[in-house]
């Protein structure tokens, strides 16, 4: 999960002056956020600042952040025009300023702490690009999805194509790992996942490891709420499947099945306990992944903007088992 | 599912004259309400218009609902203390207004339909209570949950209490039937749902049931995102097990076990497809419990204000096999 964010106080000092998109924009920027928060929490690995909707600004959709209201998207995809009508940029051209923060974080790392890199996975980004923003029902992307089936995958193709190219250069850039987010996709029933989104996340991912793979790069493949479907959401792919706590990881790994490795899955909210239950809680996932080879240890989404520092890194401290 | 709301004109024309609460509170047009959808839409039961929040109000918390906004609480629970000054209100009483909106309505419909009365359950509650409105994240509710766990427990068996006996009211006032709505409990983690709210519904539906049993009135335990711990659920109690469309209802019924009723699980979303698509999803629900005795179809949460009540009532009819 994303390690700089509002929790930590030299990112807000660094918000204070810049917006999130001129973060972004600018790859020294960038790199500064991203290498900021892994001495400070100690960490295993780096995860590249940037946001998975950045994709949004090379596909004309125009995209903002407004002050705690969450992303907006000036022109938000609602009909099969709006589909044909997208760009066919370049994704490691337009998103180059990415990549080029790819580079300068896996110059600076030293060379145990390896750069994730990561994007957001075709449902996710369609359900933001159809309903212009966050939302808690995705009305429009269901309406839009039945609607306009062949809008709609053909919709989630050019994503699958940008994402999964743009996965494979952040890989190219210097990333040792990749992350695609399919944060929302557990809004679907089992029958629709696999219906409407699964080929598309397996192109993605397809695409991704055609560069990867022949680095030795792994890819994750995230979600949350995908316990109801979890065979179908890990034969979409992904050497590593990251899963919420909305399922015992002991049950993850068995419902993945052997050969891939399996990442999470810390209520995130754990974070905002008392030491005691925080640790009774790290304890319960590290023992349900004791003895299983590819176990990595996260939390189960973002960190809480209510997290203190100390947490975090206590908590690391306790997988590190100091 | 609440069967009045913004998707029916008539409703929205009320509105525009009286607010929400003035609805719910004057016996007369909460039943108005209630009966208003019944024949417009065909459906086999009449569900009790009211809101789930109401009980706040006799427990001194302030109830509001901005405009487009969602319910507001004037003053959330934050900690122990707010706990411990909770007044010990009458629900019969406190809340009469509902059981005499519930005797008007049960008098005034046809014999074969019978009133559906509700209440939100404890879990559900305390979120709101806690955090003074809606949330995604529900971080204020865990940190509650988790720093507060005897506040938290004090909370939570007050709101059992109060709910239960509530309920227990409507059957007396009436109701043939009764639903417990734990809408958010799927945010939790399966060991939370034992830990923290299990015991608590258990003793609501207790409570329901020893006045809704005498009468043969059964008991709806509804939940959305129940999937990943439906055994957990159905083990808290209920006649009747409510889900949502994220688990397919022939394994729901398969995972509730013998000797019980299995209602939902049409995604709402799916009447605002194409008749064609909706049709297809109706049909497949039904294939799925087919030959389940036990079976209630429903939608899997409440119809989203897109919808047309065209959609509705040809959902009413393709199950009624019209």
């Amino acid at each position: 999960m994303r390690q700089a964010g509002r929790y930590l106080a030299e990112y807000r000092a660094l918000r204070a002056k810049h917006s999130l998109l001129d973060l972004c924009h600018d790859p020294a920027l960038a790199a500064a956020v991203t290498l900021q928060p892994v001495e400070r929490l100690g960490v295993d690995a780096a995860i590249l600042f940037a946001d998975i909707l950045l994709p949004f600004e090379p596909l004309g959709l125009g995209l903002s952040f407004a002050a705690g209201e969450g992303p907006q998207v000036e022109h938000p995809i609602r009909d099969a025009a709006a589909v044909r009508r997208l760009p066919t940029p370049d994704p490691a051209q337009s998103l180059g300023y990415v990549c080029e923060a790819a580079r300068l974080v896996a110059r600076a790392l030293p060379p145990h702490v390896p750069l994730i890199g990561f994007a957001g996975a075709p449902f996710t980004l369609a359900s933001y690009a159809i309903e212009g923003g966050s939302t808690r029902t995705f009305t429009l992307t269901k309406r839009f999805m039945y609607t306009e089936p062949e809008a709609w995958h053909a919709l989630l193709g050019r994503l699958a194509e940008f994402v999964g190219c743009y996965l494979a250069a952040q890989a190219a850039a210097g990333a040792r790992a990749l992350q695609l987010f399919d944060s929302w996709v557990g809004c679907l029933s089992p029958q629709d996942y696999r219906t409407y989104v699964q080929p598309h996340t397996r192109r993605t991912l397809a695409l991704a490891a055609q560069e990867a793979g022949g680095r030795g790069v792994p890819v994750i493949h995230f979600g949350t709420g995908t316990a109801p479907f979890l065979e179908d959401f890990a034969a979409a792919g992904g050497d590593v499947i990251g899963v919420d706590w909305r399922i015992p990881i002991d049950q993850a790994f068995a419902r993945v099945g052997p050969g891939r490795a399996v990442q999470g899955n810390l209520d995130p909210a754990a974070l905002l306990a008392p030491r005691v239950e925080r640790e009774r809680q790290v304890r319960d996932v590290l023992g349900r992944a004791a003895a299983r080879p590819g176990f990595i240890f996260n939390l189960g989404h973002g960190v809480l903007p209510e997290t203190s520092v100390e947490a975090v890194r206590a908590v690391v401290e306790q997988v590190h088992g100091g």
